[in-house]
């Protein structure tokens, strides 16, 4: 459910109204009053009722597997505060225990505030941290996946004249490792080809413009090709992502944020899905924030957590049946 | 035309071929028997026909002036040597001359070998340096442009590493200033309206992940908003070229290569053009190379070269008309 005060709660219900409930099995991990009282607020005629793992998922509400007892009338749109974080923590908690015990398949995780994650006492960097320490699970990344580009990023939130130093062979070779099994577990691809962009305008052309794809991206990509792994690179930062679109790769790995973000979300403004690879459960997130200046207006959209559930479902189905050859 | 060595020539016939001579008023600047050999070579059934300033435009052939006269059969494909790097240099003196003089409206490009016009004695480090000084122009850039995005780089091939050292709050105003002039004056924008792109991830989120926002880009956007222009900046890179395709800006400012060139050929690969801006003469310039390795084999496309020419054509006109009210 995410925050309780944030559009969590209000995606949620047009996701399951938008979608007539042709997603039976999905359920929510939350609070049923909060979702009940959010339905009267917004005007939607949709039920809720209460729902235990090894129940049946009910036909004509949206199921709400309870894990917090707010009282709506005491919060406050877009103020979340200690309670409010404390019950946000215990959803994520809780979705990741159960589907750890195999009850569900799959999470799709709605926004969150940092802010009152550690407030609560939780003191993580975010989101996917957490869900990665509750999961034991040291090696994991975001990959941000369309139906055009998927991409995965070697260095993230850093500033650009700290990436050249923070890239290292053994880095970059675990991000690529990190891509190409998600790329086989999770989107079933038998034999995953992989980008992987250069630093410098035009991959420096041999050095003219930079020394680091001479010096860490190709010693890296060189050990992964040596190991039979179908990686190409480092390529021109500029064409990479048009010929990934074009199909000549299942997924480009990026040196820093911009050079991946920019082109992912030129393709994928509305359908762009954030799945955490590398765990042993399946998580896939929505790309919007909690958006508190939009609480409670009703204007907030449900697309990004419908292709989010979406994605979710067919990882799981991925990670079920396994690569199809 | 290029390098007559190059598939300059060979886009040529197949330009003129394809528009069937829609662009009646085009002519080629260059060596009419290399054009006529290269026709017998690629069995184009097309003619080629002098042509001097004054003189109609034939309707029924290629018009070339006449700038070299090179023996067809001692040139060698993709080998370009001194006196084909000499014949080159000559088309683009001759081009330049013929616009400063109002014989020609614009200047199209064909790709040059930089390695070849030094060996002619010509030590600029590219075509442009070249067109800019025949102009005695010292402030030009390139603006790539295409039906959805326009973008201006403030660096250009710079190693990623030296991208921060080389801002400079005057730097980007005036980077800004040449943009906003040619969205007036080429593009007949009467309000031209600029985004200008942040330098780190999320355009810093006030100071985190960088100064560079505060301290050297919000001061040059500032002095411009001062003086009226509808400047926006430093806003967050990657969502910044969506809200410009979507029609949020005419054209985006980048701060590196990789920042403006990875979304506009996502979007412009096969149709966008290089405009020099800030001449005093139009001038495009297709956005490939001499392309050595395929001169000769007949697969050239003329693509980038039609949309050169169409450019060139509007920024013509609109510089005649004036900015539509």
């Amino acid at each position: 459910m995410g925050c309780p005060v944030g559009i969590g709660p209000e995606i949620i219900l047009r996701y399951f109204s938008a979608k007539e409930r042709t997603h039976q099995n999905a359920v929510v991990i939350g609070d049923l009053e909060v979702l009940r009282s959010q339905a009267r607020h917004f005007n939607m005629d949709i039920a809720c009722s209460a729902w235990k793992p090894g129940e049946a998922v009910p036909q004509n509400s949206i199921a709400v597997y309870q894990v917090s007892s707010l009282a709506p009338s005491e919060l406050g749109w877009g103020k979340p505060d200690i309670i409010t974080g404390k019950a946000m923590a215990g959803y994520i908690e809780t979705a990741v225990m159960l589907a750890r015990d195999g009850d569900i398949s799959a999470i799709t995780t709605c926004p969150i505030s940092k802010t009152a994650l550690q407030k609560a006492g939780y003191n993580y960097p975010g989101h996917t941290e957490m869900l990665a320490d509750l999961c034991n699970t040291t090696e994991f990344t975001m990959m941000m996946a369309g139906p055009r580009l998927r991409i995965t990023l070697v260095t993230i939130h850093c500033a650009l004249t700290k990436v050249s130093p923070a890239l290292t062979i053994e880095g970059i070779k675990k991000r690529i490792e990190l891509t190409y099994t998600a790329l086989q577990q999770d989107f079933a691809i038998h034999t995953p080809r992989i980008g992987v962009a250069g630093l410098n305008p035009h991959a420096s052309e041999a050095g003219i413009f930079g020394r680091e794809e001479i010096d860490i991206i190709e010693p890296a990509v060189s050990k992964l090709q040596g190991q039979g792994m179908s990686v190409h690179g480092p390529l021109p930062p500029d064409t990479i992502f048009y010929k990934a679109a074009q199909g000549a790769y299942d997924a480009v790995v990026c040196m820093y944020h911009d050079q991946g973000l920019i082109p992912f979300k030129l393709l994928h403004f509305a359908d762009g899905v954030n799945v955490t690879i590398g765990l042993p459960i399946v998580r896939t997130s929505v790309d919007h924030g909690t958006a508190y200046d939009i609480a409670g207006k009703g204007v907030a959209e449900s697309t990004s957590l419908e292709a989010a559930v979406t994605m979710a479902c067919d990882i799981a189905e991925n990670r079920t049946q396994g690569i199809r050859l």
